[in-house]
């Protein structure tokens, strides 16, 4: 290791490979451990596996300046819930560890926990935790658990060339409204409740992983562009999306004048907490029927990179970028 | 709820009520959720229970200045650890939320995660997961998760009068290695140890649930007048300690001057990490076996209260203080 390189320098994938190399001690019943997926995965009996994530959050970095209490609360517990969305579990519980600046209102922390609990009973689950102390900036960390068959237990690894690439509901609509936001924009309720109030698809997780059909998932809180160049790490494969056929809600077009800027919302803005995934074809009708799902494209040889094509056939890479925490 | 109420005039308790109440949605495999106890304990099948907790440590509140980051790594996985022996139970695993200045140090980080990962490791278990970002000040929220055999849980409930206290270790030595380093007192190695690098009691731990005998525990982190004050309410009993009987190493007695002081800092100061509980005394030869163990009391009507008497007969008050976070 060089000496004296900080953590800026050495960038969030630097910092990952370098713990997953210390942290390499897994136990036999450890399915998949630190860095390699959204959840952890351990095996309790011969069916089940146990999954858990945990995620910390801070005021500054991570909750818009015009979020309520409440919506702070709910944003807590959606993104580690989407965590547990991605891997087809069902939630069994969420910890939260706060630290609170010592001028806290009550009603501020009485608010946010309502979030908490209102964001963690919609997805049948709850509160069943955490840790309270001071600290000079709110800072949240939440832990979901889940359980799921084994199965049923998605991951990133495991789409295979031809299958068919979906996502739930729409992209960049979160990305949107940061940018309506940040520059005092005004647009639509949905297009800021879609950043400030995601709604992690907890219920589309577990009927997706049912059906059998589909072989790697993952959410797309950092942008669909970084999602899909995870997948393609972990499956081995390359991607080819329609730009056609992109969920994206005429609210967003609104906002924006041109194609070009429309597209690189829908690829490269994060927040959103969708869920990406690919499909055997043979069960692509039962996967639609799930609802609130679009074909965006299809799984190809990882020799093509990931690549988005328009309407006249022109083909342009998919570059990785979107949301990254230490490069920002 | 009184308006404009700030957190540190409500104090920690009385936010711990506030936010129980609020998160009172409780599944119904959950058999104790946040706030009543060291962890939360989810029943998983109809013999075995998951256990989880959480915890969250900063910089400047949570690790004295002296130490290395390899401890620093330690005690984060420590703390943990302690909460799941607290519980009888088998570790499973542990996540590592860790918020980096971004001018940290590689080599910091590196020896900080190393320390993770031998505690982890010394107690037969491994950092299975976690999440990295960007932050103003160091802070790390540990998760540990643990099995228990259903029959084999212990929690703060269930000491009857006439049973036993016991504790395992030595008492106020963390306390002593505090007191020492904040006066530049030169002291010995196992005394600032015990401070930096506490040692949770997962192997005894187990063992103890095993024997079927143990009625009641918890672990000293916050010093055992605190534990037993919690022990109190949750089981409705009171103690009565033989002073003479408390475990204080030698190295702390040389530190200070009178006896009063010595038997504040055994009953007040926290940072210890060992076990205190509460044993049928038809089992404590069973007990004793398992080593490095003393009887230092026992369970008496809660009218009593807490007691400490000393040889001369003399009893006092045990005060319900020690580490509180948001009072400090």
């Amino acid at each position: 290791m060089e000496k004296n390189k900080n953590i800026s320098q050495l960038g969030e994938k630097g910092l990952i490979k370098l713990l997953s190399h210390i942290f390499s001690n897994w136990p036999s019943d450890l399915v998949y451990g630190a860095g390699l997926d959204d959840c952890a995965v351990i095996k309790i009996n011969d069916h089940k596996y146990l999954v858990t994530t945990t995620d910390m959050l801070h005021r500054t970095t991570d909750f818009p300046i015009q979020m309520t209490p409440w919506q702070i609360g709910w944003m807590a517990v959606a993104v580690n819930l989407s965590d547990i969305a991605s891997m087809g579990a069902n939630p069994i519980g969420v910890m939260m560890a706060i630290g609170l600046p010592k001028s806290t209102d009550v009603k501020f922390i009485e608010e946010m926990a309502k979030g908490m609990d209102d964001c963690a009973k919609k997805y049948n689950t709850a509160i069943i935790g955490g840790d309270i102390d001071t600290h000079d900036e709110l800072t949240i960390c939440g832990t979901a658990l889940g359980i799921v068959d084994k199965k049923h237990l998605l991951s990133r690894k495991g789409a295979h060339v031809g299958d068919l690439l979906c996502v739930t509901g729409y992209v960049g609509l979160a990305g949107a409204g940061l940018y309506a936001l940040e520059n005092s924009i005004l647009t639509y309720e949905n297009v800021i409740k879609a950043l400030l109030e995601p709604q992690p698809r907890i219920n589309e997780s577990m009927k997706l992983a049912k059906t059998g059909y589909v072989t790697s998932m993952i959410d797309t809180s950092d942008g669909i562009a970084i999602s899909l160049h995870i997948l393609k790490e972990a499956s081995n494969v390359g991607f080819l999306i329609n730009e056609d056929n992109l969920p994206i809600k005429d609210e967003l077009r609104q906002l924006f004048s041109d194609k070009e800027t429309i597209k690189s919302m829908a690829l490269y803005t994060g927040g959103d907490f969708e869920l990406i995934f690919t499909v055997r074809p043979e069960g692509i009708e039962d996967i639609l029927e799930i609802g609130n799902i679009s074909i965006i494209g299809k799984v190809v040889s990882v020799d093509n990179g990931i690549l988005i094509k328009n309407s006249s056939g022109f083909a342009m890479s998919v570059e990785h970028k979107g949301y990254e925490q230490l490069k920002v």
